[in-house]
């Protein structure tokens, strides 16, 4: 039952060599999806062996080039390997455009489908579900409409204590409304309160994807209680004057929406290629929000199952 | 007087770490010009230390993803690096469309101008001149249309042999017309014959690039005597069918194209991800023209002066 972020990119702006443009794989339950795509994100995703295959859906927070400039070659790629899955892209109006334009002058005999879903910036919606995971929508503040992304695991279906299991002759739709929470009618009279003989095996995971933003409070609120909290740092609060105009954060202002929402861990990234020490963001927000890490290619994030229990 | 290759992707379709599409860096006497740009193009300059600022014209050989998905991001990255001089780009019909949409889109205010020169897929031409170099068009075979270029260093000024200039005290006009090869008329009465006092300080160099190309015997008469012919290679001689069809050519047919052209050395690139070991196409072309090497991504590759006398 993983639920995984890879790092392919942390820098901003203008990709280097070992410092990639955003791009970011989470794994949920072997599912893969991408959220933005660089320059040389197909790149870093064969470094990591990730397959664009396997990527059930793109999401992409704004069009600014270092977050998309990666998804025409990533695209042209996953026809040359011949995928026939279609492929979910979430996108804010006018990524559409991108996408067409891209297919009519590269890949105008596209052997996949695309399945473009617009999504709104301006509020916080849930755009995507399936049997496990729902993908909401986090509006963000920035120089043109960006959005962000929080990926919540679904309230898991409540197991059935042993000891009942082994005291109650239970019937398959007995079980079934169990483990849905339900109460039950024994068939001699008696109602089987479910809470005594189930428990809910372990908390909902998620991850919330932030970037580009300026400091806002409202997404704080949206990403209450998130277990990892990706947050774009792109300054140092030295900086926040630079970080105001461009719209962007600093790691403190990072740091203050990891508190306010309550989140167990912060990642810091999308670093302006001006500072050379890291580090430096990492000691800004801990003093804020000790429990910080700074994103670096490559790295990977498990969000680990905690039992309620 | 530097003329020199540098190498910055030398893989086809996909690209991959340490194995980045086509692009090509020409250093002519300090001035750089990039020749296909593909994804990763920029990151690859920055490893390999070449300013996108310092680019004076890029050359795009054809409309493949892998030849200029590059494109868009080096060209954001000069407008955030403040770029102000004018970029030539050369292309065939169709991509001032891209370039043109990139901009509408991701760069409306851009800082620095981009002349487009559309050329003609069909024929050698010049398609530019400055004091040191001339550059042709190099008609190629491929799906779409597709063309080399072939970079000619003009023929130096003749230098004044010492004891001439010892001998006689030439007037500045004078000196003006012996460089140009002029025969001078001396003060009292006698034609100097220009040969007799000057001498060709150094032959004028070249190099064709041909990317991407079916075996074309045309090609060969364009680059007859080129001093480092860059080939495509994508396939071996084993699979010269699949050649063929996509509209690539082999090792061996490489190496034949060399050989016709009596090139001084030929450079092998473009190679299929499907090859692990690449010595094999150095080894299959060497057969036929010994003095073959292939790219790797860093490699340099500097033409060097050869004086005549």
């Amino acid at each position: 039952m993983t639920f995984r972020v890879t790092i392919l990119g942390s820098g901003s702006a203008m990709p280097a060599p070992g410092k990639y443009n955003s791009a970011h794989i989470l794994n949920v339950y072997e599912q893969f999806y991408l959220i933005d795509c660089g320059e040389g994100t197909q790149i870093q995703m064969r470094k990591y062996g990730i397959n664009p295959l396997k990527l059930r859906a793109i999401f992409i927070s704004h069009q600014h080039g270092d977050h998309v400039f990666g998804l025409p070659g990533l695209i042209s790629t996953m026809n040359f390997l011949k995928r026939g899955t279609p492929l979910y892209i979430f996108g804010i109006k006018g990524l559409k455009e991108i996408i067409d334009f891209h297919i009519q002058h590269f890949e105008p005999g596209l052997n996949f489908e695309i399945i473009f879903k617009e999504i709104n910036a301006r509020s916080s919606d849930l755009i995507f579900e399936n049997k496990v995971m729902e993908v909401f929508t986090i509006p963000l503040r920035h120089k043109i409409p960006s959005c962000g992304f929080l990926f919540k695991e679904k309230q898991p279906l409540r197991n059935i204590k042993k000891e009942a299991v082994d005291n109650f002759n239970f019937t398959i739709p007995q079980l079934h409304s169990l483990k849905n929470g339900e109460n039950i009618i024994m068939e001699d009279g008696p109602v089987l309160n479910n809470k005594e003989v189930t428990y809910v095996p372990y908390s909902p995971r998620s991850y919330a994807y932030c970037s580009d933003t300026a400091y806002s409070p409202k997404v704080g609120e949206i990403v209450k209680n998130t277990d990892l909290l990706y947050h774009e740092s792109t300054y140092l609060e030295m900086d926040k004057k630079l970080a105001k105009l461009s719209g962007h954060s600093t790691a403190t202002q990072a740091a203050k929406i990891a508190l306010q929402a309550n989140a167990s861990e912060l990642l810091l990234g999308h670093f302006s290629s001006r500072y050379k020490d890291l580090s430096l963001f990492e000691n800004e927000a801990k003093e804020i929000f000790p429990n910080t890490v700074i994103a670096n290619e490559g790295d990977q994030f498990d969000i680990n199952i905690k039992n309620e229990d």
